[in-house]
């Protein structure tokens, strides 16, 4: 295999800016210090934010792939780099919710963190435009924004995430309230797990103090969010399976 | 059958009164000179009002019965009265359209009247509190609204309501955009349509005019609504097989 070089600048995110490199089916990503909630409204820099989420994916990304779930992580470059196999991201967000929080809890005024009997799955369309709306299957055909075959793919994906997940959490002392996935097309047609699994896109709570280890302390104002980042990245990397 | 004799006011809602019988298993149902939108927010008297939508409910679901598709009507007792089958109303609003309009052409900024491939289908979680938020299955279950077998069902009444629903309308030179129909439960337990389908619940355009013949009238203030209303109905007398 030839090495892989970064080239352009193809889409920067909120959170990530996507290389292409000389590979057609390679992408570099760079993960920034960078941390935005609201659709954008509210951001800041961060040192060491970038580091923390590239590698929690990159940790997280290798277990799937070892639990069976086929997903577009290929390496590690250095802290904040990685390579993935490039897809064509379905404009969807994938939620699961095991615990009620976030959108839910507010657009139903239940109790925070009220256990779900099984978890509850979700899509939002992603559109920064339309403020990522949350749709249903029938409404996202009729976008054509996916066909109903991708989103019971991805829903049955997402569950099995969700179970290793709450293990590898579990294992941490920690409760995985919900999480948000992106899924694309490989270049083999196949539909694989992608984007990001870190604390930005999961809501977890310590078992113990029952405080957020994730983007939450960043949305609520709770405090310095690195240090929560690393705390959490400590904590993985302690997972006997987890390498 | 003993003559039914009304008796206690149940509920009163936005457009219709509920009063006990002396039959459990029988409502009358008293339709208001009243129309709101906005969740009330717009709220206007209206002499004339309650007996057009009475009257084209009472058309419409008798129609329906004939086509077998069971529902709560027993019979008209005079211009805004009628009686139907009590049920426990799942607080549901199921939601079919078949051009784009109203919430799904406003969150989705597409084209007025954008045609669909297939309906759409959608749930709103009835709570005036709420505010009556868009839903899907997997909430409905979390929240005990409703169950996946009863979501089911009522997709599957409501696209064959859609089939006739179309062809009525059709008859008339109109186009049906939209409607919402409620289902509850009777005392067989069986799942029937339920509440009334009339302008204030659908979307019709003429097919010549290009008019509103519905409650976006009142919604956007486009003129006079109870001669509107009386027209369709004028139009919905003359359809050769509804009666
Ligand atoms: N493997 C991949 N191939 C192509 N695009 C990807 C891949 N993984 C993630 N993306 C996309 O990269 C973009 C940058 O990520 P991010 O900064 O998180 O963006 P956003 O602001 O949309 O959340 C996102 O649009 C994401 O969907
Ligand atoms: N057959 C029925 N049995 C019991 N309740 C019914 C029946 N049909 C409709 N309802 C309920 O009657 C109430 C009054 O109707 P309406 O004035 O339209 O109320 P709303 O303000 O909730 O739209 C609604 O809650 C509706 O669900
Ligand atoms: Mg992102
Ligand atoms: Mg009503």
């Amino acid at each position: 295999m030839t090495e892989i070089v970064k080239k352009d600048l193809l889409y920067k995110g909120k959170a990530k800016e996507m290389f292409t490199t000389n590979d057609p089916d390679t992408m570099w990503v760079h993960y920034m210090d960078q941390v935005t909630a609201f659709n954008g409204k509210k951001k800041v820099q961060m040192e060491g934010k970038g580091q923390t989420n590239c590698e929690i994916s990159a940790l997280i990304f290798k277990d799937l792939a070892n639990h069976g779930i086929k997903n577009h992580f290929i390496k590690q470059i250095d802290s904040n780099n990685q390579l993935v196999k490039r897809v064509k991201i379905i404009p969807l967000e994938t939620v699961v919710r095991n615990f009620a929080s976030g959108s839910f809890e507010k657009k139903f005024a239940v109790k925070h963190l009220m256990k779900f009997d099984k978890p509850v799955q979700e899509f939002f369309y992603k559109s920064d435009e339309l403020d990522d709306p949350f749709i249903n299957d029938f409404q996202a055909e009729a976008l054509n924004v996916a066909t109903e075959g991708q989103m019971n793919k991805m829903r049955a994906i997402a569950l099995k995430v969700n179970d290793r997940l709450k293990e590898i959490f579990s294992e941490m002392n920690i409760d995985l309230v919900d999480f948000k996935v992106e899924f694309g097309i490989d270049s083999d047609n196949e539909l694989i797990l992608a984007d990001e699994i870190s604390p930005d896109s999961c809501r977890l709570i310590d078992r113990d103090t029952k405080k957020s280890l994730d983007k939450d302390v960043f949305r609520k104002g709770l405090g310095a969010l690195v240090p929560v980042y690393k705390e959490l990245l400590g904590r993985l990397e302690k997972v006997e399976d987890v390498k």
